[in-house]
């Protein structure tokens, strides 16, 4: 299966039509975002494979995404843990602590140290509206993950990636050219940049009508029974 | 397994609790809720015994999960249609009925026409802040739901049960005292009346921490894997 991307622009378009015109609020859109990530997380890395899991928040709403999806993921008997070193400020990433903190999910201070005592990492950095550069602490953090041999599975795009143009340039002065996350799961839609991208490969967002999906020239994927994510196959060479 | 249950007083506060200690918004719990209800259809009536439900929506927030269902059910592959006579005038009901209305879920006038042409009712009329009497047109309702032999999914309750007392005494002039849902999701924790109650159980509400559990006497039921809910057996007579 292969599915038609959606630019930066007509994604932060979608999600204001789902908003304005579909009726969805934030809240609702984020608790289904962070649902199939969590979804994701238990397809590419069951229980089986180890409980930590070390979800990297961004300052945005794909962070928020991945504090949603820290919350399921505790339910589900993993053992999260949050390194959220630019905390968004709005009442809804409030919140979404809150419920992370009664569950005595550790929001840690040391993102080196956290490396070393996890099975996973989620990289819930940056969406489709990233736009370089990134600032500190990010570069650092990038670096940590191309190097890591822990698997890492991003949100809707690999975190330092340029969503239309991919990875950064070998050789120049922003990390991220060799940062290839085991697994990435799109949000909506797949983004540009996965053209760039080996590996496993999820879409998310069991709720686009197909007024909106034509609107945007997007595919609607055939998910199965009551799943919120689908595999769409693993990115390979030979689809570049 | 059995669970302890919780008081329609208690469940109220619960729910207090979730908001104002848990920091979740009405949004999110209303669509976790309703997505429980939308796994229990599937569990209980998967697409195979037939696609069409009638959704039929109270005023207050057993409406609203009812509502939410319907949208992952339409996404599911089914065909569900909305009974919502009297319908809840705040903002979030509002975006719920977009949400329906743009995946051309339709509105339906006329219950008893709709009972001719559906393979499975939910019962999304009351919850655990029902209070007698029953008033127009929901009596009709409660007499046709008792009749009809097209099964029911009630959630939280059988619509028209005293959540303390169970079912209204045989006779009386209250309908519903023969009504027996053919299955029961209860939200967060089963209500008492749930005693009275045969037929198949599942319970939703994978959000609830140990602290509010404990604060409320209430059991943690073991969920498996990544589901919203999990089946609790079948009430039974030699049970009560």
């Amino acid at each position: 299966m292969s599915l038609k991307a959606i630019s930066s622009k007509d994604a932060a378009a979608l999600d204001k039509d789902l908003m304005d015109i579909g009726g969805f609020s934030l809240d609702q859109l984020m608790e289904l975002a962070g649902l199939s990530v969590s979804q994701a997380v238990y397809r590419f890395h069951p229980l089986t494979k180890g409980k930590r899991v070390l979800v990297v928040c961004g300052p945005g709403n794909n962070g928020g995404d991945g504090l949603v999806a820290a919350r399921h993921l505790a339910h589900y008997g993993y053992a999260p843990s949050i390194y959220y070193p630019k905390q968004g400020k709005n009442e809804l990433y409030e919140r979404l602590k809150i419920q992370l903190q009664n569950l005595q999910v550790p929001f840690v201070p040391d993102f080196t140290a956290a490396l070393q005592s996890t099975d996973l990492i989620v990289d819930a950095i940056f969406g489709f509206s990233f736009q370089k550069p990134l600032r500190e602490p990010f570069p650092s953090i990038i670096r940590q993950l191309e190097e890591t041999k822990i698997p890492v599975l991003s949100v809707d795009a690999p975190s330092s990636w340029d969503i239309q143009e991919g990875p950064p340039k070998a050789g120049g002065e922003e990390p991220g050219a060799t940062f290839m996350p085991a697994a990435l799961i799109s949000l909506t839609a797949p983004k540009p940049c996965v053209k760039w991208y080996k590996g496993r490969h999820f879409v998310g967002g069991r709720f686009l009508t197909k007024e909106i999906a034509d609107k945007y020239d997007l595919d609607l994927p055939e998910y199965s029974g009551i799943d919120q994510i689908v595999e769409v196959g693993v990115n390979a060479d030979e689809k570049l």
